[in-house]
């Protein structure tokens, strides 16, 4: 399985491909990472969003889609440019017939550090170790969108082992 | 000139199609009027709502849009839904080569009723009586988008009197 992750924005657009371990057990895989940042303004610039995270899907190819969810962002005017963004990206997933589960960052810190209210910092330094990078994925939106893929992948993992149920044990 | 009002909503999402008055001094023509309400949840509501606007791009054919802009909304998770759906409205105007005018309830209701404080019912009688209708356009986000396109032509019929510039008074 490849997860195409997403930290939703309007100017810096953060964006991984991770694809989940060869062999179970091992860490997954990152493919890529980077931030879209389209150009133009208000409506121009969500069609150039719109059409970049097209592209990501028709060069990468993933099976499923993480994006995150945000609920505490306090300012109203923020939270309304956050949101047209995140329409136009779950339109160009769903469009394409990719599944889409969304996380706030406190299930991603959990799910990746193990602590949630692990700071960026520490998120990043996380990120990093378990893919085997030499230094944490730049810019910080492009590490939060490899951080939801590794959310994701944990909780699939997850998932099928529970419904393939738990081996009894011998006797 | 021909102009789709739209009051954005992922539950209802109110709008109307208004021509320009046949001749000047007269007042627009209501073509028509309605609210779309997609099916679905999540992100397959927004695709739905996708496709809704473009149907009325195709089914009437504007040469320009109106579309809410709000900034009053006083809750962080409506404004993000709201947001959302915004996104995918502009989207679709954009996407049709459509210029997109955008305008806050507090200028509609200056425009139409010439009253910033006016409330819902007055600019509903407003709307109705300078249409020539036998009663307010129900539901209430239709009225608000006819509201919209009266805004926009009024904007427009100014705009071209000013570049046009005013007839000297004769000798």
């Amino acid at each position: 399985m490849r997860v195409l992750g997403i930290d939703p924005g309007i100017a810096t657009c953060g964006y991984a491909v991770v694809d989940e371990p060869p062999t179970p057990g091992r860490e997954p895989v990152l493919a890529t990472c980077g931030a879209l940042r389209p150009e133009g303004a208000g409506p121009l610039r969500l069609a150039a969003l719109f059409d970049g995270i097209r592209g990501l899907i028709g060069a990468h190819a993933p099976d499923a889609t993480a994006v995150e969810r945000l609920y505490h962002n306090r300012n109203v005017r923020t939270a309304t440019e956050v949101g047209q963004a995140r329409g136009v990206i779950l339109l160009a997933l769903v469009q394409a017939g990719l599944p889409v589960a969304e996380y706030t960052p406190t299930e991603v810190k959990l799910a990746v550090t193990g602590f949630g209210g692990a700071d960026k910092a520490q998120m990043r330094r996380v990120v990093a170790a378990r893919l085997r990078l030499m230094r944490p994925p730049r810019p910080d939106d492009a590490a939060d969108a490899v951080g939801l893929c590794l959310c994701h992948l944990q909780g699939e993992g997850m998932r099928r082992l529970l419904e393939g149920g738990v081996p009894a044990a011998g006797p």
